[in-house]
């Protein structure tokens, strides 16, 4: 197991290095589906699936688990504050002790699924809003990482490497897995540039898969392809062979 | 431990019969609550604890569990159809596979919310419309046994017997419990009067109990007091006495 | 205006038939979205927005109201049962003056919504389970029918000949505008046959565009054309040209 | 028609002020009620009655909209952010077009549920986080005034004077009508001294009768009496008969 903080230093080309591949799953409700799951399953290592309360309903949850399990591909929780009319993209001042319930809540529920299909949950992403609030919100963070340490403190979370929520993860003794993107823009302080600024998103697979491999380099343990947008299983094939290309083990932070 | 299948025969007043007596909490959301849970915890021993489709949400849930545990009831999960518009008081034709999936998700969010209050979810009563369908409907009942079976099927399954769940369970290997309503009057066949036909709830304290000790003769394993009625405290109260002061011992049914 | 009951004699081939088609518009919610709504439009002459209880938000309701505004296109509300995870397409047992309550909510939703796109909402039609549910269930189709009373009597009711909520409207003095189905078989007795028999579903076209001129011909007022097929907007398109080059006019049926 | 921005000099005593009580119903969903609506009816003159997006369902908003026409008592919509679990009162970063429909959706439900009583929507009156949020959020703020735009304009917007809403109203044409609270302490700056504050809420009557006088003198046209509060009627019945003993007519500010 690799951590952020005891990456041990390599002869570049030579050594085994290791990097996790993450998508968003099971972001369907009801009657609505999104994004070409089948298609991303083959190319990652983690699925973070949505537990129903920004996307995700018990039927596409289960058969998340079940795909997941059938690819060999680590199952996550993507938790989400109870936003499903906006897809858990707008920040909400929930309570604290009502976000860790409701954290607590989701995990619980795909816990079961994932038991039902032969797997289990073995890390906690935030998704959407909740995901950039606990980069900076110190309540909220603290909130996230209670409900982890509720749970019994064995699952990992996910995020942003330098968040709050990484923090308050070491600090009550929750691992966190450091998470980059590759098709995503960097400011110089490490952070995202927004996607309502030019050139946010980057869309030349080449760039891509070159920040891909910086990424691995400096020390981040898991690269999100996003699940939907368009071309996201091209980006996620192109991303895993120029990975494998440049001797990096595609595999589960685990 | 004593099913309702094989109650020994006992002479009546010397033998130290057993009962369970159940109510539903955690029946509000949000802002809203029903019922006076506290009031009722000290005379119950099993708590049928809503998991958020009809009634509850996280914080209520992990509120309610850790209430039970503290005066040692045993937590059951309170299943029900989505609906909390309509309290889970309406039949919804719900595909069965999509029932199973409801079924497995409400009773993972409820184990998790007691794991994280000292105790566990022992058992699993379905609520309201969904407990009278499964009496008669054949793949609603099916599919709520299906859920238990699919969670590993250690959980038993709280209901009407003569039912087609009850049936089902049997036959799926799920243990199946018992369950009676003291202040609701009978038919000759063993079914409830429906609440719209006069006398169909019984209010006089001296009636219900005395149906008490008539359901527990029966082999009834559960007696069930309703918990949103205005006099619910009273008569979970006078009803565990009359028991306590025939010599029947008030405990769970596990 | 044209309504079945008052269909004037006219010379095949010389007089101006006239018939409706409508489709299913607005049916997503939040980050979700479904069928071809701006391919579809230029086909039909009234759209059936989803009201946000099976579908539709409001931001999707006023974009779908103004879209059809812009393309000339009659706006009708279409309503469902209270289910957003199962799209509306499970029966729900819901009590009556609840229905009709929930009925008028949504249309004076999209009332609004129409009206800040500088249109109006001109006829409701259910979805789903609803409309299926109205056809043979006398106090749903009683409460739908007691909606649009309570409305004002004004608008009129789109659904199936020869229904319960056809006898209804007339009864009530609310007009019944009888709809047809181009791309589904119909037993003998004029019901549909259920989409889970072969053959239940019309796929060829010059089959479809064929029924599409019997419907009309037997006084069909409006004709379904679905909107979350693939191949829907070809359908619109193909039975639209038929029904003109019959000299059908394709019109409103206001 | 009195506003605040034209209140005549009036010899104190002998003229008749006028002020409007106003307090929040219909507050309940599906089986779960709050607050003694009955009870506060014949104290007040205008009701701010829930839409269904922080609590309120057809059926709820119907009965309230009837009960309020019974009483010769006004309605106003009181819209909120989509937030059933968190009734409204969580803060959240919805985009503002997507606000602005919210609303128009709200009031639009429940004109349709007014006019089904005999009656019509005569104001809006945000709820909660959302009242709070457009006292100084000027994007939220706007989209909530463009709403009322978008709806004709002829309805007023109630809410705190000095606030950002208040000057976008003006701004936009749209008569603003100044709540003030009789039973909340207020800071030199005329600002609400936050609820987790000592002293926030008064409840000595005698305090609340003089403040509310003192309200109605500063320019105040209508005071809010809240509707969840054990002791709200006692309240609402000395703020009024406070107020018509000093000469004060309670009556709607239309």
């Amino acid at each position: 197991m690799t951590t952020s903080d005891d990456t041990p230093v390599v002869s570049a080309g030579t050594d085994a290095l290791r990097i996790d591949l993450n998508a968003d799953l099971g972001e369907g409700f009801g009657r609505w589906s999104l994004g070409d799951d089948a298609g991303l399953m083959p190319s990652i290592t983690s699925a973070n699936i949505a537990c129903g309360f920004h996307a995700g309903d018990p039927s596409i949850m289960r058969a998340s688990c079940a795909s997941a399990h059938q690819n060999g591909v680590v199952v996550g929780a993507q938790v989400s504050y109870p936003d499903l009319s906006g897809f858990g993209r707008r920040f909400i001042d929930i309570v604290p002790a009502e976000l860790t319930d409701a954290v607590l809540y989701q995990i619980g529920a795909l816990e079961t699924m994932a038991r039902a299909s032969g797997t289990v949950v073995r890390y906690v992403k935030p998704h959407g809003a909740l995901y950039n609030a606990i980069v900076h919100h110190e309540r909220q963070a603290a909130a996230v990482v209670e409900a982890l340490v509720s749970h019994g403190g064995q699952l990992p979370l996910m995020g942003l490497p330098g968040s709050i929520s990484a923090r308050e993860a070491h600090r009550r003794g929750v691992r966190f897995v450091s998470e980059g993107f590759a098709d995503r823009a960097y400011t110089a302080d490490g952070l995202l540039v927004p996607r309502t600024e030019r050139g946010a998103v980057l869309t030349d697979l080449a760039i891509v898969t070159d920040q891909a491999l910086k990424l691995r380099r400096a020390g981040i343990e898991s690269i999100c392809v996003h699940g939907d947008t368009p071309d996201a299983v091209a980006m996620a094939v192109a991303v895993r062979a120029a990975l494998t290309a440049d001797g990096v083990v595609v595999a589960s932070f685990l």
